[in-house]
């Protein structure tokens, strides 16, 4: 079987160093495949080769050509493992030698893991212009904020111009409103010069609804598991080393050919894979062959709704290796904590008790009942270290799953959000922030997209209002392809020239700065942590110690001011 | 949550010292339900309980009284807890006390697994009359040939008295035809009388077509995994909790109230679980806390097709601590080597370097390619015991999933079968015989079954010749409901009064008796073991040795006599 290549693309359109073009594409129910170029009036036969690959070199396609595959003579296809898609999903591929960009991150090394403080931002929203390049205008301010790790939303190549990037459907092709991959290389590299890792959001449980051509290829997707999305990608029927081998080759060339520094990896529990090498499991080994070939330390991050400490734990203890994940329960007991109302996913979350055990336990759900899921649900993640947890306050989904798409700066008051704000940033886990939450951003991250299919958008549109018509009384569900519910939800930076907004964003900084300059804080040793909640007084008392420091902190959560008395050795 | 009960039984009808009923049934989406007993015009309503169960405890039903649950006054069904059928699939459930049965067993000891050599048969068609009564009276031929563990096809309540048992739809009744439950155990008492353990084989996978009410009570199945009996057995969605504990605790009876010495647990990769404790693994834990109430050792089997050592491994080695599981290719190597055409699965397997194969490594497919699965397939088991394999030269299965359902005895020579047998018995593994062939018996076991709904008969008859359609130069597809077919199918005794059968019968006993006295082929140690494939000349040499013992065995599945030179010290 044909193994995922470490030390260079094995797949699409790549250039040696004779400059000839290597083609190769998986597609093993096609009789004939050919590659096509239409300005140059190129129609390529490629050879059928073991597996289902079919191959071609040739002096005849250079960097800049936009090719598509013709399959069986019936169909034009852009390239499944395209990096450039300068006409969107629907359009040509864009060869490109991506080995010729002009790094200058030569010195740049990757924070530990322990040190990320993390800021995820939407490329399309974050800056007024939605492009790479914009954002590298911005590098500055988060370097101030304290911040040492960018999370980009995913940008693999969805259509229209504006979305998540969920329904992104070439993984391996960078947006092209946002600036394509060069653009992308551009970030990464200011990035760096700036003391900045850099984390990418990729999707590897699902595609796109439109654009997704895979089905023309091959076996890409299993009618064994059902997700959300429907059939699951497939990772363990017939076929299925293709599609791994073409996954864990996109994790590869985020870290070798982009210089990423730290994949998230997206609901990796709808990764449906019963092998006996998980697909993750599968794709950790490979990052570590990569990074044993280029001596650069490379972070993997999992999204996880499963409260499964397996898919954490390291190689060498039966796990898939994973290096941390997010904890969405740490978000809801806090968000309870704050007042928000028990309903939907929060209706499993007491409040403050839940909180507390987050900060000891990391899993609120670790074996218990959950009432929400109607089962009993999670392990304990009780080994696993803090500094495998990322918290946060707020992202991306927690904001744009509501209706319309609140941020909490719009929900809870100013105290709330700061002491929020200092609960994630006390916690002995790796805190994350959602673009604009250091100066309280007004505007909301709303659910938008731009697809070209009009069947399509009124499925959307029609889905969206089902999944809220609950709260219909609260307003109007906002209109997801229409073009003002994406500019609603862009960042106001001129708001960080009002006192308020300058106060918090003061305020952000000064906790980072706590936090990095206090080894109590810094140090992500959850033996070293006592936690105690008076519900009844809505007050958390947090004390965390290293070596000779001990720091304690107290958060009052009620709307009074409260006598407290301090623990005696403090 | 409510847990499993290890001491008894806590789902259904059961008495207490007090002659009271305990009646609990899990019906978490109905609104009331009652349980009715015709006969005594009783209609009791049961009591809502957390978690969506309905108990009752009662002095108004007696043991033998025939009950149904009445659904929101809607529709009467079965216990799915049911121990007993008198009526079938469709009709009431019978009360019973099984702590009366007079056992007889007090001084049995199971055997270690090491020492099974397992008989798997099927109750209607081991004797002529069918029931567990009648092959009380066939345990002496079983001791005579040297068997020591008897494996029941599954008695899980069927419609009709003609199943192989896959249809069962109420897995803790035993199959009224049979002789109910008090059949079963006069046959395990008897077998333990004799010195035979017995083996039974459980469902935990899917239910049969017809009269599967569950649904009727609560969320026994899940869409998100596929199977190819259609939507999975919920072991981890919503609700799961309930199915598991049903599952687990049916695994408990079995042991603990039927004295049964170990379960086979059929095809249990269609046991779809992806939460942090797969339900096997939680099984083997219930389990081990029953031996250490009882004293007594009792065995897991799987039946595996996905060559993952996880199943096999201890729990303190993060396994789900099957104790045993069957190696199908060990089956297929063999089949091949002996002639069998390549194709189907057999398509995977090359012949004798496989046989060889599977000697050493267990799993021929253990990390490579498969062209039949189209995907690489499985995972070395070089760490886990021979004693955790089980091999055979024909089963259930592979003799009744052909189109005629042939017996090796009708499609090889008869030196061939002996050759088959030897190789089974010379095995580093567990040996086991499918009913009759230790006699060469020559009826077919086909596929049969005896639906009453006749749409379902139809929908099974037009499967099985869409199924056999390329063979059918080969002859006409049985008639699966037909009950010629069913009769066609069983044991023929009156052969072992006939030489050449007698013939065989000698020489199973006297290979059985060789591995049994032998200590190099009685220990079941992988290490001590070297096997040698002549592919040009069909020869296979084995040498397993054992201290100072060591044993050669020479297997020639070529047509002709050859010389082979022994290794020199021997």
């Amino acid at each position: 079987m044909k193994k995922p290549q470490i030390n260079k693309r094995s797949l699409g359109v790549n250039f040696g160093a004779d400059g000839l073009a290597q083609i190769a594409v998986w597609a093993p129910l096609v009789k004939q495949i050919s590659v096509v170029v239409d300005e140059k009036k190129l129609d390529l036969p490629l050879k059928g080769e073991d597996y289902g690959y079919w191959t071609l070199t040739t002096d005849k396609i250079q960097p800049g050509d936009r090719y598509m595959f013709n399959l069986d003579g019936e169909k034009q296809r852009p390239d499944p493992a395209s990096l450039s898609q300068p006409e969107s999903v629907h359009g040509p591929s864009e060869a490109l030698d991506i080995s010729t960009f002009n790094w200058t991150d030569a010195l740049w090394t990757n924070h530990k893991q322990d040190a990320y403080i993390i800021y995820e931002l939407h490329i399309g929203t974050f800056t007024p212009e939605g492009t790479f390049d914009a954002a590298i205008t911005k590098l500055d301010h988060l370097v101030e904020v304290g911040i040492t790790a960018v999370e980009i939303m995913p940008v693999a190549q969805f259509p229209g111009g504006r979305n998540w990037g969920y329904d992104g459907v070439l993984p391996y092709a960078v947006q092209d409103t946002y600036g394509g991959p060069e653009g992308l290389m551009r970030l990464v590299d200011a990035c760096h010069a700036k003391g900045l890792a850099v984390v990418l959001d990729v999707v590897y449980n699902h595609l796109g609804p439109e654009g997704n051509y895979f089905n023309d290829f091959g076996a890409y997707f299993t009618d064994k598991y059902h997700t959300p999305w429907g059939n699951a990608i497939n990772f363990d029927d017939a076929w299925c080393d293709a599609v791994r081998l073409y996954y864990i080759e996109n994790a590869l060339i985020w870290f070798r050919d982009f210089h990423i520094d730290a994949l998230r990896m997206d609901a990796v529990h709808a990764i449906k894979d019963l092998s006996p090498t998980h697909v993750l499991k599968e794709i950790k080994q490979h990052v570590d062959e990569l990074m044993a070939l280029t001596s650069r330390k490379y972070h993997l991050i999992a999204e996880l709704d499963l409260n499964d400490p397996v898919y954490i734990n390291s190689l060498n203890n039966n796990g898939y290796g994973i290096d941390l994940q997010w904890i969405d329960e740490f978000h809801h007991a806090l968000r309870v904590t704050a007042g928000e109302p028990q309903t939907g996913y929060y209706s499993d979350f007491t409040g403050i008790d839940h909180l507390a055990k987050t900060y000891r336990d990391a899993y609120v759900f670790d074996g218990i009942y959950s009432p929400h899921r109607l089962k009993t649900f999670g392990a304990s993640a009780s080994k696993n270290k803090g500094n495998q947890f990322i918290v946060f306050s707020q992202n991306h989904d927690q904001v744009g799953n509501r209706m319309l798409g609140e941020r909490t700066s719009t929900l809870v008051s100013f105290e709330m959000q700061k002491l929020m704000a200092a609960a994630v940033m006390c916690s002995p886990y790796i805190p994350m922030l959602f673009m604009g939450e250091e100066w309280a951003e007004t505007n909301p991250f709303q659910y938008f997209i731009s697809h070209t299919d009009d069947e399509l958008v009124e499925a959307v549109r029609k889905g969206r209002k089902e999944e809220f018509k609950a709260f219909h009384a609260e307003g109007e569900t906002p209109d997801p392809q229409s073009e003002d519910t994406f500019n609603r939800s862009k960042l106001q930076w001129q708001l960080l020239t009002q006192p308020r907004h300058k106060e918090m964003l003061e305020y952000y900084k000064t906790l980072i700065n706590l936090r990095v300059n206090h080894k109590a804080l810094r140090e992500l040793n959850r033996e070293n942590l006592s936690v105690t909640a008076d519900a009844g007084k809505k007050i958390l008392m947090l004390q965390r110690w290293h070596e000779d420091e001990k720091i304690c902190c107290v958060l009052n959560f009620s709307d009074s001011v409260q006598q407290v008395d301090l623990p005696e050795n403090n």
